[in-house]
């Protein structure tokens, strides 16, 4: 695995691409497996869309978004592991703000939030989800209540 | 083809029953020549919907809409023809609104208008789509200019 | 306006029902004022879901749950609004846990939280959209900082 | 308020930018509220198309559509109203055709028709919404009714 | 974890029903928790559905089907883990056709088949997905090639 | 009918277009009979997503994949055709990889297979929907059963 990471400062990224590609005959049992190998495989997100395409054929639309350095990589796994004969692909510019992170102390443990930092300001707070879903199996708490929690202990 | 046709004047059928099936293991090509499939052994409604099933599986969700004692051939259809092991069904009540037909002449033809006829009201006025359709690629027109003839001249 | 409002303390209501209509033939457009004229009208909720339709029509569902004693106004409203000749439903059971409403004070002003209890405990807390809404308004701060401030001062 | 307005004769507009988001992590409460500030803040278009994300979240992907000099303006509300800590853009081009107006007159009032001309002729003719909603609750019409009487009132 | 299974052999179930929730106050994220955790406590299936809700909410429409006597445990995990302060829901009937299972050799080791059998015939043959995933994964070999081999190997 | 046909070989195609056009204005009656004008006129793919639009409305974003010297008689179509008074595109890339055909021999006749070649290796396989539905359609077969033949008997 050998996934990209960008960096933790504001920064605008113009060295990524959008790839696509429509499925029509391929069932969704294995666009759940080929999602995974594509993030395993350094695709930043990879998402899908319903869409409706010709001959009445409910289809999806595999959406991913990479650096332009990944391209062949992704091609690679599209290509061996989709049934498509062909993947599109455009070039776009991501602009992601500072991040830095936190931590936030509850009854249960302890839980990072990331914050992201927008024209000198703090805009947002994330409380990482992993770190969360693991305090709600360990505890029997209901997830909700533990962001509920984490809001009330986070900066007070 | 048995299809089955509910009667013209206002009435309340109670002997209607919708069909579902969650399907994730199919290809949508197949999708597409399921639907022509349950038409033509006399659904009253097929349609698809996008759903999100585990495994982060895009599924589709079919749906389908007859008359009970044609819920054995539709059951048949199924079974035979996607991949389901299991299909559920419920009973539901269906009103249907007083139907008739008029004829509304327009400079490349005639076409049918559906009316619908609610508490002693026409309310719908629906043009018949296949006659538009015939109309619009006989003579090249646009589709949408058929229609606004029809409104232009329906009953005026 | 003669909405339907079922009561606050825990309990099943068996006289509810849903109301289902396929849409392939009117426009977008006109469907969000029909939720609007529905809701109006006394509808518990109205939503939509996209379908495929047979001929390669993307179409919408319409579903609306009321109070049974509501479907001939529901009725009245879809004949006269929308452009099908008929529509559907099916009975159904509804368990509502018991609300309550407890004021939580922010600096911008008083927000109601709506509580639900189930087996004695509170599990639900829902501030109120449109009280968040008038303060993220009336004090130029982003909405998402209203909920967590009132996730801070809840209780505590 | 100070949004941006394409002029109304056929121009092919190279200035423009798509901005897109994905969303797992913040209610769709917040997304309308989210969708008038962008619409407020200049944005020529904005919609929701619903995704399937990783770890079987349905999240939402957010696109938007404005000139290129608004783009630090939408991320200013992309920042601080929604939980993501980074935006992707890519530059498009827009063909407008030439647009004109014309009040139709029917029983209940006057209707301002946008015409659309495309190679010397008209092939659209928009109805205003916002004129037809306003009159079928004035006169207490159905609105598909006042559209129907448009048609029919239309240069005939 | 007590989860409902049904028999193997053609049967019809009358006990079944479908609870629906609509959500449009919780984050995508949490979602796909909550799916698991329906699952673990019986769910037979749990699936999503974007919906288009009121004030211009993408919401989520949960749908799960279970038996009749496990109404009561997914009520306690949609109260205490998802948003909604209520939940409705309606009996159905499934029909679920026999099922066995057969093995099939293929050069990667062995993989298990579900056959379905309708009136005395075979219809549906399913090669079990965690079968072929895991082999897909230990032989690096693409998971369509699996299923691939399958069909070769299958009954030849 | 003069429609763009890539070639067999493995290439890579800088000539390509996206339009996109975004649609609440027009029944989805219409636009199934738009997609088949838009194959007519030469696009490569056209398909539909559901999307939420301002105002409550269910919208429609067309999307058409066509080569740029398509890219006026693609508009020609969409301003006649739908009711948009705007059609916007970017370019894009499109690696298409080597194909070749096979003819596979079943109990019922030949079924042509597409197949895909990456990398000096075949990686895609499939069979010809439309040869496949006249044989299911012939011999009165499941669809299905026609692929699982097909899968049988290629080169073995």
């Amino acid at each position: 695995m050998d996934s990209f990471h960008p960096p933790n400062f504001d920064h605008v990224d113009d060295q990524m691409v959008k790839i696509e590609v429509n499925l029509d005959d391929m069932p969704g049992e294995w666009l759940g497996y080929v999602m995974d190998l594509l993030f395993n495989a350094g695709a930043n997100d990879v998402f899908y869309t319903p869409i409706y395409m010709k001959k009445n054929r409910p289809g999806v639309l595999l959406q991913l978004l990479c650096a332009k350095k990944k391209l062949e990589e992704m091609e690679r796994v599209l290509f061996t592991e989709t049934t498509t004969l062909g993947v599109r692909y455009y070039p776009l510019t991501v602009h992601r703000i500072e991040r830095s992170f936190q931590k936030v102390t509850t009854k249960w443990g302890d839980i990072t939030i990331k914050e992201g930092q927008y024209n000198g300001q703090i805009v947002q707070r994330a409380p990482e989800y992993e770190d969360c879903k693991t305090i709600a199996k360990d505890h029997n708490v209901p997830l909700k209540k533990v962001y509920e929690e984490v809001w009330k202990q986070y900066r007070s």
